[in-house]
């Protein structure tokens, strides 16, 4: 599965959404390697695109995300990662990143 | 909020999310014209990476996303758009992309 994903891509977009709740917490980015440190681990590690390194979610803030369930979609090129979240999963201490509301119909 | 999503980025990812059940049902991509229209038309619209071309989602399934409620994240470079989908989400014929399963804890 690993090679279908990062098959000439560098990085792909992986959801995280919460498994009680089924709330989409965050999205991130995962290269080869952090996408293995998560399946090793079983905590979600993604790759900084501002920083330029490995990053386990979590590590300062103490907030990890534990993994229950991995898919990918259709082609390959997203991930879904479905996840217990020890805190809030955003660095705002939002319980979710997706707290600005554009429009409700 | 236009103007601090499409700061500087010419596509930002967008999850879509079905409103009453709560899953994820696909990723795809927006630009700032895609954006617009998925405001001003009340479905979804996304611009194809393949074939470099705005698209509304349904234009040849007949399988529109209608929009309930946008969301981007605390940085303003992802897109949460919560759906009611008409008919399935995925080109295969699948409800929702993510059915390649890797893992379970």
């Amino acid at each position: 599965m690993i090679d279908k994903i990062f098959n000439g891509r560098e990085l792909v977009p992986a959801i995280v959404q919460d498994s009680d709740t089924n709330e989409v917490l965050m999205l991130a980015y995962m290269n080869r390697e952090s996408y293995s440190l998560t399946l090793k681990t079983g905590t979600a590690w993604f790759f900084s695109r501002s920083r330029q390194k490995l990053w386990n979610k979590g590590e300062t803030s103490g907030n990890f995300l534990y993994i229950n369930d991995i898919a990918t979609d259709c082609d390959y090129d997203t991930i879904l990662l479905r996840v217990t979240p020890k805190g809030p999963a955003c660095h705002t201490g939002s319980r979710s990143c997706f707290f600005n509301k554009i429009t409700k119909a």
